[in-house]
């Protein structure tokens, strides 16, 4: 499933709802057209992709009413990811988001909150409509409403992680491991993977095999986004340089860092004192440049190689669709070696 | 259906749930707890009730598999009202619910966005699989989806309304019955009858007048909603004496007595200086007097009556089961007449 039909099929599900909208109240549509703003310029569409791909490994046909169904509880994950990403900005406080005002800085918390939830109940709609469409049973069913649990218990977590912050990085660094699982693992590449080839009543090894591949790639996903969090090129990714040391965000990479530095304490204390503030640009430079000093930016190189070969080993186990492995392969690294 | 089946069916999914976010931390059953608690505690369960009177309306069997479906998708409505309850708490930054602390102050506002999304994910969850269970066509999807785009829109209305606050009081009584209609109206009463008669597949005529009934009740349970927010006893709505006034909460009550006020501009500015702000008990007796002394009670009273009496009206344009025709008339009385 290539970018472009998510992209229609997206547009056309927003279209009708947008309508829906206007006949409670026409003065609503400059707030969901900021949603459908936000839903329609976002990202690489990641999750859709796997979730189609979980369909075909599952023998699912690549066209016909059944494939039109599919793609559309395909399309609903964005659907699932404008809604975490609208509240997660408002919780996080991040002023940005794709290089544009977040969601609740256009629009207010308030309604922001609201359009989060719209975008939530809107998921649900596009994918229970695909699942009455196929007759799908309730294997599919049950996958989906466990990805939507887990990114919610994986923000949390997350969120009572920061709130005790741990001081000890091991214990740190497992907390961040966690969250990352569920919070981004779990959601961007197993749990659509899952439901796509629940939908096509994949058999135990298939769905075994993807899951495996899912959790593996899905970890070193996160891990590259953390890289980039504090790496990455601002013109490229969107985001303020450093942005993550500027938001503290609690990372494996910097869980990393801080735990290699146990033995140079002045170290430790100086990019402690430097996190959750904006320190200007050279700050923030200082910073980054005290973690990769650590070897800990070498160390999640390494650990997302790994993590690729360990996804793809475990397709080995069983045989797909030659296109379908290809694809999963190539999907593997565009999500870990990306840039943006 | 009885209360106590309701509470017994939401605990049952409830104590699923909260395994599944154990799975992921059981660090966060305090939260989730919470979230449960709050539900659990909540309300008459109006909207259960109304969804089941729908089904039994469409000539739904009273007991079986099928019957304990519907059961289960009626139940899922308390988890939407939990959903609404949490975020709308947020908004408007309300200390207290049902006489104990919001959710937000209890778990901290980030926190309490993230439950009322659970809550949300868990709703159609729990809905869902009553609908793949009933093997139920898209009627009941299509009203079900339309409810719970009409009251997001609603809460956004009543949002935008608030900061685009109107002086001229006709315009702000049109903005205020809007409101109502959808946040509150189409989702109390008429939302769950339409998804409860289309669950049983019902004719076009039932469910016209299950819609006519519950679109006038609905109405009728705001405006009486609006009458405790200024008048209850505070030792039966669990809120403080006059919430709304010190809330400043723009209802039809409000509305209808600052149209009756524009002869009186001492009056109306007196009233208008007082909203929004907790001026002591005194003060906020005081601007209940005002109100009341305009007529505007009464009025409301009035349209009340005639709301209930239209509401029963449109019942009797249709043939139903008995049963279900005497607990309409006693939920109509109860949703409206009401002391809490």
């Amino acid at each position: 499933m290539s970018r472009s039909p998510v992209e229609s099929l997206l547009q056309a599900e927003l279209s009708a709802r947008r309508d829906s909208v206007a006949a409670v109240d026409p003065q609503l549509l400059p707030q969901v057209d900021e949603l459908i703003r936000f839903t329609m310029m976002g990202g690489k569409r990641l999750r859709p992709q796997f979730l189609w791909l979980g369909w075909r490994a599952a023998g699912g046909e690549d066209d016909g009413d059944r494939a039109a169904a599919v793609r559309r509880a395909a399309a609903s994950l964005e659907l699932i990811q404008a809604s975490a990403l609208i509240h997660d900005d408002i919780i996080d406080n991040s002023q940005t988001r794709r290089g544009r005002p977040s969601v609740h800085i256009a629009v207010g918390t308030s309604a922001a909150i609201l359009l989060g939830d719209l975008a939530l109940a809107w998921a649900d709609d596009m994918f229970t409509e695909a699942l009455v469409d196929l007759r799908a049973g309730s294997a599919a069913l049950h996958a989906w409403r466990d990805m939507r649990t887990q990114v919610l218990a994986g923000q949390l977590l997350d969120l009572h992680t920061s709130a005790h912050s741990h001081d000890d990085p091991v214990e740190q660094a497992r907390a961040a491991r966690r969250v990352n699982r569920f919070k981004t693992a779990a959601y961007t590449v197993e749990g659509p993977l899952h439901i796509g080839a629940a939908l096509g009543c994949a058999d135990g090894p298939v769905i075994t095999a993807l899951r495996a591949f899912g959790a593996h790639v899905g970890i070193a996903f996160q891990l590259r986004d953390d890289l980039l969090g504090v790496y990455g090129d601002p013109a490229i990714t969107g985001k303020p340089a450093g942005d993550d040391l500027v938001e503290g965000k609690r990372t494996v990479l910097l869980a990393t860092a801080r735990q290699r530095l146990r033995t140079r304490p002045e170290l430790l204390a100086e990019l402690d004192s430097g996190l959750g503030m904006d320190g200007g640009p050279e700050r923030t430079a200082r910073l980054a440049a005290i973690i990769a000093a650590t070897g800990a930016v070498s160390a999640m190189e390494d650990e997302i190689s790994v993590l690729v070969s360990s996804g793809l080993a475990a397709l080995e186990q069983v045989t797909l669709p030659s296109d379908v492995t290809a694809r999963l392969r190539e999907l593997a690294v565009l999500a870990t070696a990306r840039v943006s």
